[in-house]
């Protein structure tokens, strides 16, 4: 093949809606993707996977160590299982492990479950959750909420670049044109640019359509080795390249607020392991939880200069015909953002649109997919890159 | 080499002592382990590092995604970091998932770090975050604790086989001859077969000294690719088997109860990767959360026929001087369980005897190692083989 390593694949994707309160319970949940992903996959049966990840954030429901209790509602036992987490990465964080259990030979066929319910909190335990994921010491008690993080990204990237409301509230225009295409995205509605710009203050600069919503919701990938992935499907999509990095919790050490420097380097790494530069990537999902954090996505996965991120989407470049679309299955800000299962639906988004099965959202002709995928304020970073 | 592969091995070991209440911060902790692993490591730095796996039982402590956190505190940025869990089978679970990480390429040396301060819970809540680790409707809500489970372990045992209350005893008594020689230990006292069998009932059968204590505690194993161990160390410890299996959540969906089927499984696997038989072993750390866990690891894991165990604790076999010696550092019942802590403080034990540095505790010539390490009630079972 022509980029990197074919050597583990993804064989298939499923996804349930994402929405404000399922109604089922995380094993129900997490059941739902897994059936779509087996017969995505041509049908498998659970007992032909041979292990199987559970990725979510944690404490958002009352079931401690969720991969046991999953694994046996999917009929996964005696196969091993265990559960890994990097808050919002957790799901990518699966896709990198199961690559090395399969390359090392340890599996042939491993299911990476995403889930998150987080309407069994209330909204204000949900922050008080997502805070204790941040700096607890000398942060979040003080009132360093996940928005307030990001707002101070979108300071210090104003202030130097002369980054503006406007355009952070394209972002958002451009989620909501696709994501009502999404009929598995929670938030099925377009707003206007003028709606974005006057919606109430969430931290500011960031306002309530800046910000992605809280969703329940579960995704399933199936990976498999490469003699497996020939044998299940015709169109097994390979991991091309991998890039993990972190930085510090504590928003005080980062050594620069207008990026995510663990997103450079994950994509450094990543872009090296497939022999690619961020040119030929023809379709990209981003972990766009704020509308800030898609634009530093745009620099910091090279797809623009630094600071040139406003200007990308003032001439809509990351648009379904633009030169490197962006989040075309509405991003989170359209989705929601179900923790846990949202790695697992991005690399779903890409690798519908490799295998040309995007349908109103397809990517024409796309070869070459990225997947950034960030867990907490620029805690946890993860990039895969993925191609036919 | 003789045995399976020379692919991945451990170059560093460390330890907390496991104690009560630690009286330091979960980070502070972690770092004492890593420190100790590092300098053992011939003193390799935390920037020698490529990655790192931090490893617990969720729920303990206020800190949400202690990944972050914890590497940052041993200044492991920007290299790529996240959480690992399968309860008390956690940091084996790690080790796992840093052979793959290596041997797949990914990477080349891997810190895994398990921790847990229960000493942040009362012991009635750690009795109610274990028993959300169990089945949350139909089982742990009616009384089905860790205890009460492992009884019912005991109960069947006895029933089909006739194991007695003094074979049991017997495992402890061992454990504390044992736990006395390890400075590390939080079990400072040797314990008559009398004082066993006259403490309170816990569990029927399971007495007060039946059962291990909770702790606090960390542990760090560091893991290297071939061409970086044979750099660092004279003398590797390589990892020739791996295996890892699930069994149900709940204990009424459990086929039998005279054994744990996940330790069976996983020893199956790993015994046939490293290419092996059971009277190969040299040394063995069990998962003896209950004496009968550890009595029950004797047959499942072959040292012995199924319902011979009361037989060889007896015959005194597991003894240092025995046939298979077991737990010769105290195990869980004599070093106390800091849950994420665990299985790395098993694969120290085995690292050091296989090294020939175990001291007062070191196994004459031991050879090939195994560590049996279980999550749950049977939930989640890892077996793992070493070798020089």
């Amino acid at each position: 093949m022509r980029y990197g390593m074919s050597e583990v694949a993804v064989v298939g994707v499923g996804q349930t809606a994402f929405t404000r309160a399922c109604g089922v319970s995380i094993k129900e949940l997490c059941f739902e993707a897994f059936r779509e992903a087996l017969e995505d996959a041509e049908n498998l049966q659970p007992q032909d996977m041979d292990g199987s990840i559970i990725c979510s954030a944690p404490e958002y429901d009352k079931q401690r160590s969720p991969a046991g209790a999953i694994a046996e509602y999917l009929g996964l036992n005696p196969k091993p299982t265990f559960y890994a987490e990097a808050i919002c990465a957790s799901s990518t964080t699966g896709v990198r492990i199961a690559y090395g259990l399969i390359k090392s030979g340890l599996h042939d066929l491993v299911a990476v479950i995403g889930f998150q319910k987080m309407s069994e909190l209330s909204s204000t335990e949900v922050q008080e959750r997502m805070g204790r994921g941040a700096d607890i010491m000398w942060e979040s008690p003080f009132g360093l909420s996940m928005p307030a993080g990001y707002a101070l990204f979108a300071r210090a990237h104003m202030q130097k670049y002369g980054t503006t409301e406007e355009q952070l509230a394209k972002i958002k225009v451009k989620s909501g044109k696709y994501s009502v295409l999404n009929h598995k995205a929670i938030f099925q509605r377009e707003v206007s640019l003028e709606e974005i710009l006057n919606s109430r203050v969430i931290a500011a600069p960031l306002k309530f359509y800046d910000c992605c919503s809280n969703a329940d919701g579960a995704s399933c990938i199936i990976l498999a080795s490469a003699e497996k992935a020939r044998k299940i499907t015709d169109t097994p999509v390979w991991i091309r390249g991998l890039g993990s990095a972190s930085d510090s919790l504590s928003m005080a050490n980062k050594a620069n607020l207008t990026g995510l420097n663990c997103a450079v380097e994950a994509a450094r790494q990543a872009y090296k392991m497939a022999g690619i530069e961020p040119k030929d990537v023809d379709v990209a999902e981003v972990h766009d939880c704020f509308t800030i954090a898609e634009l530093m996505a745009y620099e910091n996965l090279g797809f623009c200069k630094p600071g040139e991120g406003g200007k990308l989407i003032e001439e809509c470049q990351t648009y379904i015909d633009g030169d490197i679309p962006v989040n075309i299955d509405g991003g989170l800000l359209g989705k929601g953002h179900p923790i846990g299962a949202t790695g697992g639906s991005q690399v779903r988004t890409i690798v519908l649109e490799l295998r040309g099965d995007a349908g109103k959202l397809q990517v024409k002709g796309a070869e070459i997919g990225l997947v950034h995928n960030i867990g907490g304020v620029g805690l946890y970073g993860n990039v895969i890159i993925f191609s036919r």
